[in-house]
């Protein structure tokens, strides 16, 4: 039999000191959230399956672990991303009219990572805004995603923009069959223009020339929006979206003097779920997006209620292990006894917010372990906290 | 089909004021847990089932849904339980010789619900200390729990303690059939005498007739404990069994004046997994317990190393149905402009801990479903924070 404290596959412990960092992240996420309005929701583990996969097509689809209800007989899937849970609760749930602002956050499992070296067990925070169209609500978001990766406190972040409605557009009318519709997603997002070509090799000329020019759409924000509207068709849809891309970049400029801010028209990731604007923060030495956002309309349809919704997630876990965990907190150590006096002082000092680790009788021999730097002595009759001789400790 | 938005049964969602509070017991819980060095831990969502099952028996296995590992073809499950998660990781990976106290805090998985009316989404809150064999360390865990609850304001709590050693004493040496064991324990759980007696038939006079008596050996402590010494059989390990009792009794009765402290000798949930003394607490209106733990020795044996520990764990969701959710807090509205003094204006207040919602353009119409009792205005220049006129407001 394999060894019982073997791990799946991609799935790993989050050991003390990490935790922590991951649970002060947490708190950091959901507290800026709740500056902004978001209000938290917490969705259940499971849910049938026609649920989970509201809008998230066939990869969301692949990535959901699936299991036999055993009360119901119907198919259950273990929630691979909480964003229709979110949907669902504002579609159903809520049922406001003006905007509804949701965050979550929670652990989610992948039948297989995501991407190479990613998880399949990530601790995804979210934040959610639902019924309004306007470029205002992506702002929003972003500036919310902003904070928290900055709180964070990564190394500068760069953000990437993009607007899946530039390649809607330029395919336009035209039908694709869906591996067409795969191949030239996968060839976009790798920037093979010989791919692209091969892809779009069914559609007329100008189309694929345009598409083929957005492979070197990417870079520095002004100078790509500036190229885009010179090399591309200027159809009603892409002058709407570069317009958008402008605006945003203009006040993302305004309101983060000196944050690195680039678009990427050819990335498409999450085609046929997003809508409009779409982002994502990199943070360096971190080749993959840290968090991926954007505006995907007409989520919660399948709820029964239209609506536009923006938002935005990250895996907390992947964000901590940017960080360097903070040193444990030392502890004060307390003896062990049954002097009131003494109980009450280590009641006082946990409800000041200080460790207080007991040492029960028999743990002298391991002191080493927990690291410390004050005890509780007890000095003419009175319980008091003295400071611990670290180089004596260690020598 | 079914509609979109059922939830699997026994399955809910925790909407934005109760999951507020869930979040404020969860963060309580955890830093309560830290003032006495218990440390936090985040094993993944799923595991191979033989680490998952390890001392839970056939009881937890039946709970816990299973499900083929897409990348290694393996068995995993998902947890229905972290008790076997945070004892892997003392075992296996901190592999300190002195006491280890760890804590988490996760959703877990039932199959099937626990009891009547209960969720098969639980979060799952619970303290572990490891390495410590003494009373002590009984005593220390007993006192968190109690910390917890008490923090969680939800009235006047009682606990009641049992012992899984005074019924495996009296069965003592007889061997029994695994159908016999799993029929006195429900008869014993019950206390339903007639069915003790059916289930004790092949037992021999005397252990049957002291298995009978346990059926009345349960209320006040002090009252309990002494008919006990009265009329169980003085064997070794009965002996101590209520010695140990009568030890955390007197310090739970000097610790926690008031306390409403019971003894339930009949009370052998978990048996075959506790191995000493074990402890529920209750709250009033709410007939199950809300927190179970107790010593479970052994418990790291599968991951190779033997050591005892003691624990207990709760459902903060469960808690936080018995609380009255607080009121959601009461935002400021903030108009949406461009002006760098509002946006600093509001980049302020949230800093100092304010909720600020943005007035979306276009939301004006639906301000009654934001709860606000300030707005933001400007005022000769100046952004200022004004109250709003609650009753205009209803009007």
């Amino acid at each position: 039999m394999p060894k019982a404290w073997l791990l799946p596959e991609h799935t790993a412990d989050v050991l003390p000191d990490q935790a922590s960092d991951v649970e002060s992240l947490r708190r950091s996420a959901i507290d800026a959230a709740a500056g902004y309005g978001y209000r938290p929701v917490m969705p259940p583990l499971v849910e049938h399956i026609e649920s989970l996969l509201t809008g998230g097509g066939a990869e969301l689809d692949l990535r959901t672990v699936k299991v036999v209800d055993q009360i119901s007989g119907r198919t259950l899937g273990v929630r691979a991303d909480m964003t229709p849970q979110a949907a669902r609760i504002d579609a159903h749930l809520l049922n406001r009219q003006g905007p509804v602002r949701l965050c979550y956050c929670g652990p989610v499992l992948h039948a297989r990572p995501r991407e190479l070296g990613a998880s399949r067990d990530p601790l995804q925070f979210g934040a959610e805004l639902y019924g309004h169209t306007g470029l205002e609500a992506d702002l929003e978001v972003v500036q919310l995603a902003l904070d928290i990766v900055q709180l964070a406190d990564v190394g500068p972040v760069g953000i990437d923009l993009n607007d899946v409605r530039v390649v809607s557009a330029l395919v336009g009318s035209q039908p694709l069959r869906a591996s067409v519709q795969a191949d030239l997603v996968a060839a976009l997002t790798a920037k093979d223009r010989a791919a692209v070509t091969a892809a779009a090799s069914g559609l007329d000329a100008d189309c694929a020339s345009a598409l083929r020019s957005l492979v070197d759409l990417y870079g520095p924000a002004r100078e790509v929006l500036d190229a885009a509207v010179r090399c591309l068709p200027q159809q009603g849809p892409v002058v709407q979206a570069l317009q958008d891309l402008q605006w945003l970049v203009g006040h993302l400029e305004a309101l983060h003097p000196g944050l690195d801010i680039g678009v990427d028209l050819a990335s498409i990731q999450g085609f046929g779920y997003y809508t409009g604007v779409g982002f994502a923060l990199y943070a360096p030495g971190h080749g993959e997006a840290l968090m991926r956002g954007g505006r995907y309309d007409d989520i919660g349809a399948v709820f029964g209620r239209r609506r536009p919704a923006v938002g935005f997630s990250v895996d907390l876990k992947a964000v901590a292990a940017l960080r360097t965990p903070p040193a444990a907190p030392r502890a004060i150590l307390a003896p062990w006894g049954e002097s009131a006096a003494l109980r009450e002082a280590v009641r006082g000092l946990r409800a000041a917010g200080e460790q207080v680790v007991v040492l029960l009788p028999g743990q002298q021999a391991h002191l080493g372990e927990i690291a410390h730097d004050r005890r509780l002595v007890e000095v003419d009759g009175r319980w008091q906290v003295q400071a611990v001789d670290l180089a004596a400790q260690t020598a």
